[in-house]
């Protein structure tokens, strides 16, 4: 009885790490779902490695199921009150990613504010020779830095603006302990208060759309936007309102609404930097997610205590 | 009778400072050697944003030359011992571009590990949507970089790798009080034991081709260059070997040999990011550069210390 589905893209030796457990593999939810009752009956555990929700009607079609282990640290798409009402534990892999999404944002920041992007171009169709010089572009020293969400991620986030020389301020839901950090206890106040908002809320109905309209009017024209959340945590319309319209000055994104498809207004825009989701994608870092998300498999096959446990 | 003579690109506001002090201008150094005699006779003062080389020959038709203001930090288009021989002073404008500069050198080390640029193009491309992600990328945060020329934008940058949690190793002419970086008395010592190489050197004879073949093939396969001082450090006819033939990782590169001119091998590669010498090129630091010119300028014809005297 085959105990232990892998959904999604494995790397092949992370296919062979689970093989070694007898795991079947199915690149997605539904391709599970749609396996024989009998297939489906005896999973006890998920590995789950896709964005596809997966919520009551999904569980109620895995009836042994008692353990999904998440493959990354976002879990939204898992709804945890569903898997409460079953008795479903949930893992994610937190901590292993902080550093590369971090070093994903203030690259981002920079290669905005700098036009960074713009000036591999300018070098490489000639335009330099021909033409010389580009415009001057926007120092990133000295300038005001809002973090929203100060969790692990924004945490490393912010350290890295400091080392840069921003000043730092951040927004969460209560006051924590910072070096000195000025601390805002609601978004638009943040947004007012700084040049560079970077969001690091997690994902999930509570955060939706919580970089609203008015939080992305407060930020301003000379105000940058960067994401490496989800692309749910703004409103994304409104921050294409603004940054067609000179209400923002730019932005750096890493994560989209619907991703991977794209708003198409975000590729007429040159006051943008576009990243496929690749905040965790790095050798080093998805082999390290994926061996915590193992240990969560193996440790709870074996009854131990979860290491990474979100409910 | 003219004493000021502006030479190269200023901005508005920069010209209007200079003209309120009776400055001429010109665009190059070859037009006002080009000027009358008399024009050139009266000449005590070259306020000089320009890349010309100005040695004994130039200064030979000025012969009420006396100060040589130049705007940058890098003044190896001007001859010391030339200027010296003839009593001729020399400033530049040192520390206010350090933060940039720095700021440039992370932005094109993360660019590269993490394939940035690359990243842009997948997502407006459309490429994702169809193809899905993007390979794997580097991570940074944990490697070893290595820093050549520990000056002050060497120091700027070393704080920055620190703070991206880099091991940092550098190598100068001698060992220097730091917070525990790794000192190397030679630079191929430094390449053998470093990922990531950031040349941080002063320009002129002496630093020509520092960065040699031995150096970059101690680096080796899975290092990558980052190059903000210079074109001339680096043997690059070497550099470009190595990163046509794996060789060497990557390179980051702000500054070229014959630039605005780049060898046209560079523009064959996927695994460098190209900039057109942007390291100082903002806004703010350009203007405060600007400033700096000025003071100098002023105080010495008011008979005061220089600011920031070369020799």
């Amino acid at each position: 009885m085959t105990e232990v589905a892998a959904i999604g893209g494995y790397s092949d030796s992370e296919r062979a790490a689970y093989a070694e457990i007898g795991a079947v593999f199915h690149d997605t939810l539904s391709d599970l779902l749609a396996a024989p009752e009998d297939e489906r009956a005896g999973v006890r555990v998920v590995a789950y490695k896709h964005h596809q929700a997966f919520g009551a009607a999904e569980m109620d079609k895995l009836p042994a199921l008692a353990l999904i282990a998440n493959y990354g640290v976002g879990y939204d798409a898992i709804s945890i009150p569903d898997a409460d009402a079953r008795g479903v534990k949930v893992t994610n892999t937190p901590n292993v990613l902080n550093d590369d999404v971090a070093d994903l944002a203030i690259a981002m920041l920079l290669m905005q504010a700098r036009g960074l992007v713009q000036g591999d171009a300018w070098v490489r169709s000639g335009t330099w020779a021909k033409e010389g010089p580009p415009p001057l572009a926007r120092k990133v020293s000295g300038s005001r830095a809002g973090v929203v969400g100060l969790g692990r991620i924004g945490r490393e986030i912010a350290d890295r603006l400091a080392a840069l020389k921003l000043e730092v301020h951040y927004h969460s839901r209560s006051e924590k302990e910072t070096p000195g950090w000025t601390y805002h206890a609601d978004p638009v106040s943040l947004a007012d208060a700084v040049d560079f908002l970077v969001v690091a809320l997690v994902g999930g109905p509570e955060t939706e759309h919580y970089v609203s309209r008015e939080v992305i009017d407060a930020l301003g024209p000379q105000g940058v936007i960067v994401n490496i959340s989800r692309g749910s945590t703004i409103d994304e319309g409104a921050m294409l309102d603004a940054l067609e319209q000179g209400g923002l000055a730019g932005a750096g994104l890493d994560v989209f609404q619907g991703e991977p498809k794209v708003d198409p207004r975000f590729l007429e825009l040159d006051n943008v930097v576009l990243q496929p989701h690749v905040g965790s994608a790095t050798h080093g870092t998805r082999a390290d997610m994926g061996k915590l998300q193992r240990r969560n498999v193996t440790a709870f096959l074996a009854g131990d205590a979860l290491e990474t446990p979100v409910n």
